[in-house]
């Protein structure tokens, strides 16, 4: 009896040891198509977990003004699957190629945000994904969290 | 009366498409005057929103101990803006022209937390935002749940 | 009388101007041994605050199957110390010295995520760390709200 009480006892412990978390809840949200993810490169475009949206990097292959605009129509279309808009932006990571190329195109890239501006950090980086790629940009969105 | 309906069902379920989410509370804070950000390279020093601050990458020009000092100096002020301290740094981005130069005075960085670390990665890039910047660090700070 | 409340209410308003927040409650994981951080570099390897992980970049040192499958149960692992898997993982991010060898790998590290993919960016840098490190990646993953 007592030897059936201590190996239970030891059965609980090293269950609650390798205690799996609840699963997680997230949204996914990729461009176009039904599939929420590029199960080939293996990512998703955004997804959505609690309060914040996870928006992976969208990239330009020409650092101008069609460049930068279709980069931020990307993200404003990832927002805008969630519900959400530039507003909600609280942190932009920008890789480029090219620094001095994107300073001069700023102008573009800040109207998308009409004077409200989240945290970001600029650097200049050797490559990236796709070879010709000159431009990487990637958000972190939140939700109020009135509406959850 | 029916087709009545049918349009009003269509609109709302219009309206309910492209509804926007309940505006989000953000703080921002930014280096000195009463600007809460930089209008000019369209960012912000440092936002919280819900328990999250965010805050930008902090320069320095030299990586030497002035440099370094000055940069946590900075990111000190970010912090306490929002009544934080180094112990609210959940995670440390560290972005420099030379890691090697880094790491020779990563004591003088160590100062500041007084050991108690964050979740950190390090990696040398090609540049920065301003040309003649050395190193740049960003954080993640959280506020603690109960005080919210 | 009258001054004694001027004092007071001064000494109020200033030691309201410097409160601080209360202590933020962080779980750290770090490998192997007692100690929860590498006070030598600096950096824990898993921070936990709130329902958020932060996961500091885990290197290769060689961009091939074993050097990424190392890495990725190094990932495994730190996620595992909070009873997490990498269905908790929201964004990753990877930094590598060789974006056209890490993907002619990525099968590998595809393997980890079993088709359930996060946010994910990844940019060529010059160097981490370690100077012989080719691969860092580093990973923010997510507990469901429900069970905290």
């Amino acid at each position: 009896m007592k030897h059936c009480l201590i190996v239970i006892s030891c059965l609980f412990a090293f269950l609650n040891l390798y205690a799996q978390q609840p699963i997680l809840k997230k949204d996914k949200w990729h461009w176009g198509g039904t599939e929420k993810q590029d199960t080939s490169a293996g990512y998703t475009q955004a997804l959505r977990a609690g309060n914040t949206v996870y928006i992976s990097g969208t990239v330009a292959l020409t650092i101008n003004e069609d460049g930068i605009i279709n980069v931020y129509k990307g993200l404003e279309k990832s927002l805008a699957a969630f519900g959400l808009t530039f507003k909600n932006v609280v942190k932009e990571n920008l890789y480029t190629t090219d620094i001095e190329a994107m300073k001069t195109f700023n102008y573009v890239r800040k109207r998308f945000y009409k004077g409200d501006f989240p945290a970001a950090t600029w650097v200049q980086i050797t490559r990236l994904y796709m070879p010709e790629a000159k431009l990487e940009i990637e958000l972190i969105a939140q939700f109020s969290s009135k509406e959850n």
